[in-house]
C-alpha cells in the first residue's frame, strides 16, 4: 500500500486504465455485434466465412497504424489474430447450434 | 468476389469493423503509454511491479462492464490477461535494459 501523493498520483494513473479499458470493452463489444452480421450476412448470401485476402489487408492495415500511434506492430497483429480466433469460435458455435435446430 | 448490393453491405460492415479496430488500437496504445508511466513511477517508488489485488479489481469491474454491453466475460478475461502480459513484457524488457546501463 501507498499513502499520500505517490498514492494518489498512481490512483490518477489507474483510473485512466480503467476509462481506457471501459472503452475498450464497449468498442469490442460493439465489433463483436457486426461480425455476427456479418457471420448472418454471409451464411444467407452463401459467401465463405473466411476470407484470406480481407484478413492480409486488416493485418497490413493496422500494423502501419500501430506503428503511427506508438503501438508495437507484432502485438497488434496478435491481438488481431486473438479477436478474429474469438469471432471463427463464435461462428462456429452459431452453425453447431443452426444445425442442432435443423 | 461478390457484385452490387451484397458486396456494398459487406463493404459497409467491414468498414465499421475498420473504424472500430482502429480506435480500440489508438486506446491500446494510449494504455501502454500509461502502463509505461506507471513503470516508472513504481521503480522510482520502489513499488512492486505487480499488484495482484488490483489486477482482481480490474477483472471482476471488466467482467461485469462486458456482461452488460454484450461481451462474453470470459473472452473479457482473456482479453484484459493478454493486455496485462504485454505489460508485463515491456517491464521486463525495461528492466533488462536499465541492467544492461547500470
Amino acid at each position: 500500500m501507498t499513502n499520500g501523493s505517490a498514492g494518489d498520483e498512481l490512483a490518477r494513473f489507474r483510473s485512466s486504465i480503467d476509462n481506457i479499458d471501459a472503452a475498450i470493452i464497449h468498442m469490442l463489444a460493439e465489433r463483436f455485434k457486426i461480425t455476427e452480421r456479418i457471420g448472418e450476412f454471409k451464411a444467407r448470401e452463401g459467401l465463405a466465412p473466411a476470407d484470406p485476402q480481407r484478413e492480409s489487408e486488416q493485418i497490413a492495415r493496422l500494423r502501419t497504424l500501430a506503428a503511427e500511434a506508438g503501438l508495437n506492430p507484432t502485438f497488434t497483429e496478435k491481438f488481431l489474430r486473438f479477436v478474429m480466433d474469438e469471432v471463427i469460435r463464435h461462428h462456429s458455435a452459431a452453425q453447431d447450434s443452426s444445425n442442432d435446430n435443423s
